[in-house]
């Protein structure tokens, strides 16, 4: 089969090859990709891989041959799910727990684009747990999992802000429910509830400090790599407040990922969750891609099209 | 009635005075008060209470008159609780929902030790979960809650590490079930699972970086007031980590104060938890209670007795 092998890593580049198909572990799901979606954690993947391996995280496509062990989809299915490094592929074992069916109505693109953001949007907001009622905000707004994050708050009946970089960044998050949507340069000033963060530094203090009485962070990310800094007060100023961090790929272990997806994908189908891709391109054409996900100036996902 | 009012509050000073007795609302029982502990809390809280204003959470009594919405113990019942800032007197009225009957075989002085330092100390762990065959750090392990916090850790299973001031505050801990004690000067190295920590600054981010993946860090003051710093892969370097922020007075509104009095007060009828005062003195000489509180110079809990 083909698939997109790295030939450089800083910056990331990947070639068409032709390598060995995927041998399926019983408990994997032998599947034809259809569209597969690019994330921030594959650059950071890609570095610790020798050059000449596979990527990929987002999955999309049709079971051509079901597990062994009798788990999961069955063959001619229309899967989306978390794959091991290796979706960028015609081909890709994915193990049947991180797997779900696509409901009719969702296209592959769109469902591309919601395993890695859409389920890290999902588990931060439900690390911060009861959401009806009360303000969320929601930094990186604009990127993949942030555009996710709103929708779901708002879907939840939290009140959302939304804060991006630019107002470019802003476009189309008031259509997704946000009441507030701020820049960087213009800080928000409405008290919070829950913060959802993947920028840190400047931005996760200023969050912060919005934050209630028993206000919940939840961070999936520090863009800007920097410590993380709070004044002194900062509990006993926000009584019973939480700091939680989100690593997606550990969370999956603890959680049922078929059930979320397809909590997911039931979102979608319904109108509830816009899950359109910022930017689509064909897999033979992954520099471009690349070059989005590098500068950040996709509002959304990438998905690539096979 | 007489009661210790404060005519200053920096540093606090009190005064035996003549005062009204209280007037209970009908969830509250009127207690005649055998013993109450000093706590930092009342340091804090003398500050934003005007000159003449009585202080004490701490209570152990008997029921006088039990409350008139039939609520609580009945009277003759020695009990212990959370007063409402106005403990350090001959009477007392108590919510019926902060307070539990004292089992035979606890003193009243050990008793007094229990409701802010033992619940703190639940609570902190409580936030944690899960204790068993996991490794618990304890800083300020010689304080009051310190002391319990150990105890409480090893007896639902944890490795407890306890870090104190100097190796004389270390006294009893490991008597207490600490494997490991370590002073200030002598950092602990070994990874932990839960952090407990009321120190702050530099201890706190040294006790955060032996946090291993999944860990909790719960934090109930911040002694040394100052700012929280953690590095930059404070999170991505242990996916799933939490920091709570723990306010006691908070807190109770959420929890079951008296049955979670009654399992502290079992706990040490059966001898599994020692709640024994660091430092024990009459009322009538709160000077001397009050000036260990500041120097921190006692081993556990300060308690006044009637």
């Amino acid at each position: 089969m083909k698939a997109l092998v790295t030939t450089a890593v800083d910056p990331l580049t990947v070639e068409l090859r032709s390598v060995l198909d995927p041998r399926p572990r019983p408990d994997e799901a032998l599947v034809e990709v259809h569209a597969t979606a690019l994330n921030r954690a594959d650059l950071l993947l890609a570095v610790r891989r020798p050059i000449g391996s596979s990527l990929g995280l987002d999955v999309v496509g049709t079971v051509l041959r079901p597990a062994s062990d009798g788990s999961g989809p069955p063959a001619g299915a229309r899967v989306t799910g978390l794959a091991a490094n290796d979706a960028w592929a015609e081909l890709a074992a994915v193990r049947t727990d991180r797997l779900a069916v696509i409901p009719d109505g969702v296209t592959d693109t769109d469902a591309a684009t919601l395993p890695v953001a859409g389920l890290t949007a999902l588990y931060a907001l439900r690390k911060a747990g009861w959401l009806l009622g009360r303000r969320t905000l929601v930094t990186g707004a604009s990127g993949g999992v942030g555009r996710v994050a709103v929708q779901l708050a708002r879907a939840g009946g939290s009140e959302v802000t939304a804060w991006v970089g630019s107002p470019a960044r802003g476009q189309g998050l008031a259509g997704f429910g946000a009441d507030v949507v701020a820049g960087y340069d213009e800080p928000p000033t409405t008290p919070v509830d829950i913060l959802v963060d993947s920028v840190g530094g400047e931005v996760f203090s200023t969050g912060y400090r919005l934050l209630r009485r028993g206000g919940v962070a939840t961070v999936f990310g520090n863009t800007v790599r920097a410590e993380l800094r709070l004044p002194a007060d900062w509990g006993h100023a926000r009584p019973g407040v939480r700091i939680e961090y989100l690593f997606l790929l550990d969370e999956v272990t603890r959680r049922d990922v078929p059930a979320d997806l397809a909590l997911l994908l039931t979102l979608v189908a319904a109108g509830k969750l816009v899950a359109e891709p910022g930017l689509l391109t064909p897999w033979t054409d992954p520099r471009r891609a690349i070059d989005a996900l590098y500068s950040r100036e996709v509002n959304g996902k990438v998905v690539l099209s096979m």
